[in-house]
């Protein structure tokens, strides 16, 4: 494996107080995969540099703003210039980004929700398509092991068909008006001009959207949603309910909350078929339970020899050794390393532009259905 | 305590292979406030007398008709004749042996739901009212001493002003066409006239419905929904999903289903208000998980000292010692006996004819919106 | 079914204020096979009337003294007098009314420990075979459904060889000095003249000892133990813990306590074999969790279809409507009805005066090694 | 922070195969406080070259033998040499390379057991007292934050006099003779010849010793031990159960085992005192459950503003994202880091040498109290 080296990863946002930058600069190193070398950490020039002393960056590498790293760093030489880019800005900032990076040569990953609107949803769509690179987005939850496990048995037909999906992602942290407190996470979620229109929607809702596409390998052809904003003043919602319909013939529900108080980041699946079911919960995320029609139902367990080889290859630590968020996280990363390498791993996958671009219209569709009260389709 | 004897009971159905009316009879048993010494167990006089025998009854008291029952037990001298009677019945059987008992003077506790269309449940209303004996309906979850506990939090503004409610019952066993195969049980829940119109609506959905208004004490105002028939040729709904807005400003979501294939009987309530919140799940049904906003949750156990003095008086056993269905359902035995008796007792209750009217309205109001595609009021 | 009558049972102990007689009288009721008919329910004949109003006997039939029961129940005719008798006094008087009532003639079913020593248990076992009388032991939680599933699956050999056993019952209720306060149960339970020499031990140990034999059907035949009184001034044992040796070559632990606060009646069960494991726990009792060496673990769930028979008998409510302690107390009394009919099943058992006698040698065992700190054997 | 800078790391084994070392290169990384920069990677120069390459380290940083390492590193200029080293090889290889490498003026990391036998373990320990060097021992459980909230909680006097303590580690993959089919692991793990003369002891036996002296801040002054070698030809235990007493008056027992066949890593502690309890599993390690004498029993979570701070410190993401056992174990290595850099903070720890010698010790008390049948004293 002489030819390997560590790839050069740049970070667009990240700097102090950045809750999501911390995560994904640990998971981008978890595997050696890639190294962080650069970085327009903040759009206050200042802090950039605080940031970049603190992971002991070269000085010439911390940027003043991402249009400055976007234009200096491809000047670099090849041997030195990152290879990819990092996008871990608020909603709003994502779109101007990406797109100048991958103008420019430069493999992206980039948080989520892809964008504030499907207008630039596809413009980032199209962005991706005419650069050849490779475009990811974090929709983490889809590297947990035993996520992976669910998909391939429900998309392997081992539950029959699919006829009832329950998706849920409650929290309970915006259940007071935090955003007036000054806490920097909570006045860009509920910002829409930061975060764009959806707030619980844009932040967690996609996130129970793309799981449960992710898992039963079916779209979300038509659905029915209300919205709620629980707290006085506050500008997004905070809550949303959904009424579903897949491609395949089934239907089910997705509700998401900042407002249930006490609930961390429960976010939870069930997919029930014609032979069983799944069940799912990120708070025990190393357990898998699946129900079958005549048998006991199955608690599987991340890493045992058991598994879809697909599910087994996530985990780096035996059987009953938990591993959590970060790993699941830290998946999305490898994958996207080593498409970036080229490799060809029917094993691996991530979240492209075009999740994206889904969630981003399943934002929409949920906010018009939910003025209009009717059901809405979703292309 | 010399006054006090065993309430003299009789049953309409329950006859051979009738599941519930074995429960009924355990439940009237188990505190001793009950005989059974009558009963009309089926339309078939032949089946009727078989129970009745293998129930060790004086043959003269087990009848061919509910109306035969009914009119010869009114003609026995008040020392002999039944204080009470059980309907035990298909929904289509309740209206009219309730009215009939209580127009002669008996007290009725009736299975649920309470019939099978508004315009019956106004007039067994209004024969409740006018008869002015007691009538209780078997919403039996309602009886595990858990859900007290959690009424009375939730009432008593422990968890502050409700915002969100997400109730659910799940079951898995009508995921293939049962009633084919000429199971009983199965036969008549899916035939619309003997079950009425809503199928997993009326068997598990006003359940779900009842413990919702029962453990908030708010009202649902108005509800969205939508019902499936997922098995072929089936003629009642066997799931239904359904947005829902309280009298006092919270929403939710309530899911029945029928074919969430390797549920069981997976009756959930979760209520999360402005300080705390609250999740119950029938399959740990003496566990009671209570979310607070600044403190760890909590998981209160069943019969403990630490228990409001109502949740602790539903409980037989010392903490530790599981009580399940069985004893859940006989709380509302219990109840129903100290009705009778006239005792005033603030910590007892048991739903009653207007819980059975708005269980049928929340069926029809359901029906209506699945229908129109539209929010509909419930009265 | 027309020869089929209800037994006719009377009770030995039970008075006011007991616990386990009011267990015992739901549960011999509960399925309809038993009437209590008679009863001397307290060595003080005032309180034994005032039982007997409150239960609605003939006051003929309410006796001041066991003896006088035993005496006057047997004088009568046949078709009026009890078929057996239940005993469910402290410890210390269950040696005396078993012997007397089995030699009139009277099934017996007892509460646990058999007795205080193994003497008295030797003459009680002799007193069995010569009645020819069905003798019963209320080790109840052998009635559990999912124990039932584990013995069939332990004993069929599903796991292997049994290697390794942990059992522990864990009760938190005696940490402090509660005897002080004149509370009933604390206060026999805790006199070495009315519980026998073993506190913790008599009262629980017992129970986890049986559970133990009865799901491996293997002998425990040399144990190590040692005794602890926390609490000043106890002069029985609050807690125990004992190495243990099985028949088949197997060893593991048993532990009992009564100071461990805040846990309730935590029974727990792990079997490990060659091939698999078992882990039962009271508190979620219709819940067994299967271990296999090869595939993911298993929970069966009572009242399925999935299971063996003889699990399957034990359960009277369709899956996911939870049973508990008094439903498996109660097929204990079952069971004991089903031996006085006479009837052949190999889908019923209950606890014998055999295995009241080996638990009385436990108990002794565990003294005897704590004492001499070495290895003892049990016969 | 401008004077911050990585430290650099070595490694002492870690080849190819090897499991454990690449936990620690993880972990090592995770929070940017360590970058490996050498290593012996194996006792076959070849293979450490290849780790080494697949690494991406210099080729001359890369060593045939730790020896070698030593010598050669310590001959580097200071800005440029190693400040630590990893030692990850199987137990018999500590001893050495621990004191060369304190003795040239490096810190220590080593994984546990600390060594094979007391004498040398004693040794190791003088090494670190004459080298005034930070030595680290990789208990890692100990890095979990909720093992850190139940230490704070049982340390400071919240569940009172600590009464009762029941630590196990089970596993199961050592149920059959996996070391004769060449696997890495189970070879080395029961060769005494390198794993020492504590089979399940060692490996997992003092983890659950280590957790236990650590959460309740008491050591054990006396044990009795079995051992068991369940598996026909092992050499060493694979299964040992150990009743002990603590110094400040309490007791309890310790299982360990590799043959609890479906067991992954069941880690659990459990302590009672005389006010609370608390309980905690590896499985689901970011719950910690504690028993209160009078009120109901909390579930406190990772990250969680109700922590103490000392817990809190320890988790990297908000409550609901759950961490596992690779942040656990960077827990150790940023705190081993923070002690190299001379940071005083109360919120740190580590496990020492003296904890290294402490689990030594319980080995070989084990042994010979199964040895001698007695209980034996632990210094």
């Amino acid at each position: 494996m002489s030819a390997r080296r560590r790839l050069r990863m740049g970070m667009v946002g990240g700097g102090p107080g950045a809750f999501i930058g911390a995560v994904h600069r640990i998971c981008l190193a978890m595997d050696g995969e890639f190294t962080l070398v650069a970085g327009a950490f903040s759009s206050d020039p200042e802090k950039s540099r605080q940031t970049g002393a603190e992971l002991g960056l070269e000085p010439a590498r911390v940027y003043g703003s991402w249009e400055e790293m976007a234009a200096r760093e491809a000047a670099l030489p090849a041997e030195v210039r990152i290879d990819a880019v990092s996008i871990v800005t608020p909603n709003h900032v994502h779109h101007g980004p990406a797109i100048e990076f991958l103008r420019r040569g430069f493999h992206v990953i980039c948080d989520k929700p892809l964008t504030t609107d499907s207008r630039r949803a596809a413009q980032m769509a199209a962005a991706v398509r005419k650069s050849k690179r490779v475009f990811a987005l974090t929709h983490n939850y889809t590297g947990y092991p035993m996520v992976r496990e669910a998909r391939e048995l429900v998309r392997g037909g081992k539950i029959g068909q699919v006829r009832k999906v329950y998706a849920e992602y409650l929290q309970g942290w915006l259940a007071d008006p935090l955003e007036k407190s000054g806490q920097k996470q909570a006045s860009w979620r509920v910002d829409p001009k930061r975060s764009g229109p959806g707030g619980s929607l844009g932040d967690i809702g996609t996130h129970a959207f793309n799981l449960l596409e992710h898992v039963t390998g079916q779209r979300v052809k038509r659905l029915y949603g209300k919205r709620s904003s629980f707290v006085p003043g506050r500008k997004v919602d905070d809550d949303a309910m959904v009424l579903l319909e897949l491609g395949g013939g089934g239907n089910g529900t997705l509700c998401c909350s900042q407002v249930c108080v006490g609930e961390e980041n429960g976010l939870r699946l069930r997919v029930y078929g014609t032979e069983g079911g799944i069940e799912w919960h990120q708070h025990h995320p190393n357990d898998l339970k699946i129900y079958w029609k005549d048998r006991a139902p199955e608690i599987r367990r991340a890493a045992n020899g058991y598994l879809t080889p697909s599910a087994r290859s996530l985990a780096r630590v035996p059987p009953g050794h938990p591993e959590g968020y970060l790993e699941g996280f830290a998946n999305i990363y490898r994958a996207f390393a080593r498409a970036i390498r080229g490799q060809k791993d029917i094993e691996d996958s991530f979240p492209t532009v075009q999740e994206g671009v889904r969630g981003v219209r399943f934002i929409e569709a949920v906010i018009a259905s939910s003025r209009r009260k009717s059901w809405v389709g979703l292309r």
